[in-house]
């Protein structure tokens, strides 16, 4: 059985442990939610202040040309562009995530417009659900949009399916697939895939290029950092550029914005992909909330997160045996940053820890998450994590009427 | 001819005077641009302090609710419905301008499914028409869109007209356009109306409610003062809630956004027409930004709107006589807050103009544009921007060779 002693005695150890002093983190807390919203950091808050008192303060209007604003969509995209393993050129920073699959999906839909079917998964995060079907309808066309098992996903990939879409780490119980093997099997049905990374970047290693993905997009405000709300990304591969349609085009994604032409005319690359200006003061945020990134690898991250992920699991079951059920793989290979574990009253063990400090959150019907953010947890906080865990299930302070009536958790 | 201190004596009586306060401008200025990008204000940096520092940083994921940034889309369009003559419920504040038209273009085409023509204006905002082509795309029956010389629009109404989408105050030109009486002919077709109120929101008064609008969406960030790239707000009668569909839908416009489900169920009232959520530290911004907006009037700044715009074109005829073409109408029952001015070498001006400090901008092919934001303008700075203006012209400054190649300007 582990000691706190041996926790602390791997944070010495640690190479990332440093970067912790890059975050801005409440003190009396084991902040377990960077899966759902990252901390604010050193790097982000002063690149809000310089946006706001120098270059809007200052600079005024001048600063889109000045400051790069009008560049920044495609800058903050280069600066990401790493952690997914694509090029530079290849990723757009901008709007929501919702927004981004919805360009995508309309325009990858008139990509393979003899083809009727798209494939999600049956548990993909509702709003892809949604959008999805929201696209589909849009078409123009008959479109199926079929949710399915994801793990059966080689049965329905035939000559009618025109795209799949899919969420790289299912946001409730932590499971990872395999990017590179889902690509090739849609491919080889002449389908296109469009992977979801909300859960995946800055989380866990991604290779879009290896991978061979079409499209991808995922979200600014958890493992990245980059503030509620942040500006979402998407990754358009370079030979899909000039060819995937923006079937919501605006000013921004024109070939000459500044010409004020009444025609929309495409530009070249990702800027066809944008639709008008996304929050600058936005962008900001989460370019600054990258800079830690470039201080480490994904590699270190990674070994990190499975570090940390493997510690709470066995420390869960060694203070807890089987009170809860592990529902995130414990293969390697098929897990994220984050740990769910079922259990029938998942929502006071979240509300009991929440006061008392340890701030993981809540998925209905019975999953408590648990998000493992290597940049700035330490082994001992996994380690006091659990033992008020531990302390709340001993002690049944879960069970309190307070937590009978179920509040809106995010 | 007015004197310069005849134009000190208007601020010393001016009743707005004081809210110059609260705004951050950099000195050595004279922003003529806020019809553009608005300046930095207090509030804004005070709420921008709040959101990053406290509720982001101490807060963390609990602020979704402890802080109230899930409902922020939504208070912060009942803080901006009173300039707009809206009423509570009925503006939310999220995206961009072009996304919110695409939502309200999309539902109300399902709205009046047997007509098959959409009217804009040949030289409404090209975003707005490059929009209102891909929403008509994507509505999956035959939709004629139809740009025409707006002052002919009685031509155009008849039986087949689905929806009619003018911007209120013409970007270039600066003319405001007769809201009530033209919403009325387009219902007298039994067609539905969207105005875009970009150029209006802030700037001149406006009740959507006495007009009997449809729709409506402005954006935050020009004399609203919201920040570079500022969410935008869509405005949806009340009557049609309920009855418009999202098209574009997402979780947050969900009934039960956190019950997880995978079929969508639109939200009652304006939740419905919410995607996903926005910057909340862009919304801040914003909200910061309304605070001065509360210490007067739409009917105070209108007065003195004329009064600086009326300035403006006097102090330009006496100084200049008719080196300008005056392109914005002087009656004021249709002029918006700026003034735009045609000269073959307007590029070259405003660059000359800009380097001496006074900021206006330039609209292609040769529209001067300057505006004038009664919350932070004082009447002097007309005056000296005048002074500034006769002195560019005179010297001919504005033929230098820098100035032959234009640039993108915004």
């Amino acid at each position: 059985m582990r000691t706190r002693d041996e926790c602390l005695d791997l944070d010495a150890r640690d190479p990332l442990a440093l970067l912790r002093r890059e975050f801005v983190l409440p003190g009396g807390q084991i902040y377990l939610d960077g899966n759902s919203l990252g901390p604010v950091s050193v790097g982000a808050q002063r690149r809000i202040r310089e946006v706001v008192d120098q270059e809007w303060g200052d600079g005024l209007v001048r600063s889109w040309n000045a400051a790069g604003w009008a560049d920044a969509p495609f800058a903050l995209g280069d600066r990401l562009a790493p952690l997914i393993g694509a090029h530079d050129g290849e990723v757009l920073v901008a709007d929501t995530l919702t927004f981004l699959l919805a360009k995508i999906i309309g325009g990858a839909l008139e990509l393979r417009e003899n083809r009727h079917v798209v494939i999600t998964d049956a548990v993909n995060f509702h709003s892809d659900l949604y959008i999805v079907a929201g696209m589909a309808k849009l078409a123009g066309r008959d479109i199926v949009v079929k949710t399915i098992d994801r793990d059966t996903l080689h049965e329905h990939l035939d000559e009618d399916v025109a795209l799949v879409m899919l969420t790289q780490v299912d946001f409730r119980t932590g499971e990872m697939l395999d990017m590179a093997k889902i690509t090739a099997a849609v491919h080889a049905a002449g389908a296109l895939m469009l992977w979801d990374f909300a859960h995946s970047t800055g989380a866990v290693p991604l290779d879009v290029t290896a991978a061979d993905v079409d499209f991808a997009a995922g979200c600014g405000y958890k493992y990245l950092n980059g503030g509620p709300g942040a500006p979402a990304f998407a990754y358009v591969a370079s030979r899909w550029q000039g060819v995937l349609r923006n079937p919501l085009p605006g000013w921004l994604g024109h070939a000459r914005p500044f010409a004020f032409e009444s025609t929309y005319e495409s530009a070249p690359g990702m800027r066809a992909y944008l639709t008008s200006s996304p929050s600058v003061i936005a962008l900001a945020a989460l370019d600054g909330a990258l800079e830690v990134f470039e201080r480490t690898t994904m590699t270190e991250i990674r070994e990190k997160s499975l570090a940390l992920t493997d510690l709470f699991i066995e420390l869960v079951h060694d203070e807890l045996g089987d009170a809860f059920e592990v529902v995130t793989p414990r293969e390697h290979g098929r897990r994220g940053s984050q740990v769910a574990l079922r259990h029938e009253h998942g929502y006071g063990i979240i509300q009991a820890l929440i006061e008392r400090g340890v701030i993981g959150d809540f998925r209905a019907p019975d999953i408590c998450r648990f998000g493992f953010a290597p940049l700035y947890l330490r082994y001992v906080d996994v380690y006091d994590a659990v033992q008020v865990l531990a302390e709340v299930v001993r002690s049944s302070a879960h069970l309190d009427e307070r937590f009978a009536v179920r509040l809106a958790v995010t």
